[in-house]
């Protein structure tokens, strides 16, 4: 029962991710065709430049000209995969506006503005879809849209970023600093020569906030989201981390309030227990762990990035997108109305690791606990260790608020005894 | 936008799973309704024995007779949590005749006769969903369906079966011996009373008949799945496995061929590397890895049974199946296009770890090595180990057809020389 008129797609971007989208949609033409219940025909490919050679894709689909593409009227699904805000969002609704439904693997315009794209998607009756934003290959759009739909999303808590990953593997694996860990990184290929998106944290910050989004129905914008980047972490950080049989992981956390009446994202470099499965992520894989109140705890585990796994991901939302076009159907739209507000950080609930330079004499230790117990934060364990006059003190605390946290750091740095604070770091995953 | 009308949603089978079914529908009406986009109505219950208590099921909504309310022909959707082949299977079919659609947890039946139910359901226009019936609470189903609709998967393996896990891990963890840790799972009510189910690697050969099928696009039928239970695992095998740096397993691998034509099904237990992410998987949580051509290496954790993990992929299915319903569309039904044949087991090709008794003299070694040479299986690493005229030959082989094994290990016992054949064990996941 295969219908003869193929569908018509066409590529926005041809760039690491596009090249890929092109290469499956041609070697794999059959089995999509099978699987989608028609064939499917690169009808165009945007790109910049025009004159770079790509293989495999004929010359006179290709054209600078992206606006004319998107508006030719006949094309049934757009692929849009040149990333960054402009142009790519006007471009999206435009091809909504001319009946084109769209694949898109573009966090930054969905963490940035997905409610106009949703509209858009939702006013001409067609689909977005955009699996490949976050976690690259790995399915999670769908598993929290759809496998999870019957169920209350409590915490979704996750390794977004494969660099900062891949740097803090290799961190905690070799003892190095860093620096020499990034540049490890980019040697290998697995940082940009502009690493900033991802050790500042904004890579992982949009996909919180897409996360969150979806996770709990509700809109959460990237501002919403509490950033923290990683390029702070030391090998000292490391050290501290092992004594507690822990190690550190930049994470992109989500949650439900206790109460369930609000949520917060925020993405910070944090010790988790050994023990922990998001611990054993090494190298630039990416996992997500998610915790609903009947499912319980899952979690979702592959390769975060890549032209040719988050290609898989595009290429599943292709199937699906073209499946729902021959159904003259749409797949789930934007899920926002429980309306819930998105507290600030001071308002997290967590754990703290504290380092503490002090002077070595008596009485320090007393001083420091007041000005916790003062701001409500309740004290865990605490470690000495001094030598010749200089002493540092390992605070780790019980659950508290960020605010408290802050303001007994903000306390403890007027301390004369106090000489500084070498290190704050959050406890998750326990 | 919200339809007055509720969509009907007929339960049969009121148990373990359906009661929590029950409850979160009831419990969470107001998600399900805002996330469907209609409210969904319990309109009937179909249980075996009518006077027992349900806490929060209306009276009035129970029944006997499984077969009317099937026929009553106002349900849009029927939840089979009954389990078994019959009357599951005729209630499913008898379901879709009267336009329902159907999700079920039955992976009895799903891995015996799939096909018949597909067709039904594709006759009748109608949706057959059944997360719920591999893994439990771990969207699966879905992700390999629709997410990697656009790749090529080529293994599928994984811990599918929770009871057996548990067992093995307790061995694993606490040199116990397999009925010891058997009687502690059934102490601990992660066994039933007759546990052949679980420990015969039925219900794991049932999951992988059904994962095969939809990795592949191909039929697979429960009798295509070659099975060995996991009740002959000694503590002994661990210490061998811990000398390999491995532990042991009992996985479901489902596998293509290398030249792509055919595909295997198999449930076994088997040694696998300790840093493989399925050595590390605890207790009773399933999961499963999943190896595709362009998405690399997935893996989806968590808890494979229990009523309210199963519960949430049931809703989940619920949720999907009733927007279809609404938008007068259809899920993806059946993909069966590729036609592969199964290879028998013979055809597998994978390591081997035999343990073999032999006489403590000069040449036993080199006789052994002999008849593996014979058979074409080439050996790895040799481990000898003798006292008192008793001695111990461990061979771990290279890459090697099942069948060659077979031959290997038929001849060796006909030696003089080998007083028995200890244990033989499967190599996964290098
Ligand atoms: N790379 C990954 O691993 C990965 C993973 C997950 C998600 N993503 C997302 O996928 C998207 C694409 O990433 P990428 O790595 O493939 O980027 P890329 O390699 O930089 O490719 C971008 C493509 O867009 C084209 N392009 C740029 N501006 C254009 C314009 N104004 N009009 C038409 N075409 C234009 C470029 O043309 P030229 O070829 O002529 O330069 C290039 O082909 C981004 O949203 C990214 O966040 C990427
Ligand atoms: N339990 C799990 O963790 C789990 C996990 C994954 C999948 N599943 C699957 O889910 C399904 C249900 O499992 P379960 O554990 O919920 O089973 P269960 O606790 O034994 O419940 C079975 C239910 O079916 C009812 N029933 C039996 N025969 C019937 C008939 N002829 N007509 C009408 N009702 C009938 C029983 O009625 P009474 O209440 O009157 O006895 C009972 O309510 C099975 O297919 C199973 O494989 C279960």
């Amino acid at each position: 029962m295969m219908r003869t008129r193929p569908l018509k797609v066409a590529l926005l971007g041809c760039g690491v991710v596009g090249s890929e989208v092109a290469r499956i949609m041609t070697t794999h033409a059959d089995d999509l065709a099978a699987r989608i219940g028609a064939p499917v025909e690169l009808a165009g490919v945007a790109v910049r430049r025009p004159d770079k050679v790509r293989e495999g894709i004929p010359g006179e689909l290709i054209t600078t000209d992206a606006t004319a593409l998107v508006k030719r009227g006949d094309i049934d699904v757009i692929v849009e995969v040149i990333g960054g805000v402009e142009p790519a969002r006007t471009l999206i609704t435009t091809a909504f506006e001319h009946g084109a439904s769209v694949v898109s693997a573009n966090k930054a315009l969905l963490a940035q503005d997905g409610a106009t794209l949703y509209e858009a998607a939702d006013q001409h009756g067609r689909d977005l879809y955009f699996e490949a934003a976050v976690a690259g290959a790995i399915p999670l759009i769908r598993p929290l849209r759809e496998s999870l739909a019957g169920d209350k999303i409590n915490r979704v808590m996750g390794i977004v970023n494969g660099t900062t990953n891949f740097i803090l593997d290799a961190m905690d694996t070799s003892g190095a600093g860093y620096s020499e860990a990034l540049d490890e990184a980019t040697a290998l290929g697995y940082a940009e020569a502009d690493p900033t998106a991802d050790v500042e944290g904004f890579d992982a910050a949009a996909k919180a906030a897409i996360l969150a989004g979806i996770a709990f129905h509700t809109r959460v914008r990237l501002d919403d989201v509490y950033r923290e980047g990683m390029t702070e972490v030391t090998a000292a950080d490391f050290a501290s981390a092992k004594r507690m049989g822990c190690t550190i992981k930049l994470l992109a956390i989500c949650e439900r309030a206790a109460d369930g009446e609000s949520v917060t994202a925020r993405v910070h470099p944090a010790m988790i227990p050994l023990s922990h499965p998001l611990a054993s992520v090494r190298e630039a894989y990416n996992a997500v762990f998610v915790e609903a109140e009947a499912a319980g705890r899952l979690m979702f585990y592959g390769p975060g990035a890549g032209g040719s796994p988050t290609a898989s991901a595009v290429l599943g939302d292709l199937v699906a997108v073209c499946r729902n076009r021959l159904n003259e159907a749409t797949g789930p739209g934007e899920s926002a109305y429980t309306q819930l507000p998105v507290s600030p950080m001071g308002e997290v609930v967590t754990r703290y690791h504290i380092s503490l330079d002090v002077a070595d004499k008596p009485g320090v230790l007393a001083q420091v606990a007041t000005v916790f117990a003062e701001h409500g934060v309740s004290i865990d364990t605490v470690r000495q260790q001094g030598k010749d006059g200089e002493a540092s003190l390992v605070v780790v605390t019980h659950r508290a608020p960020d605010a408290a946290l802050s303001g007994t750091v903000e306390a403890l740095r007027k301390l004369d005894t106090v000489r500084g604070v070498a290190s704050i770091m959050r406890v998750e995953g326990e």
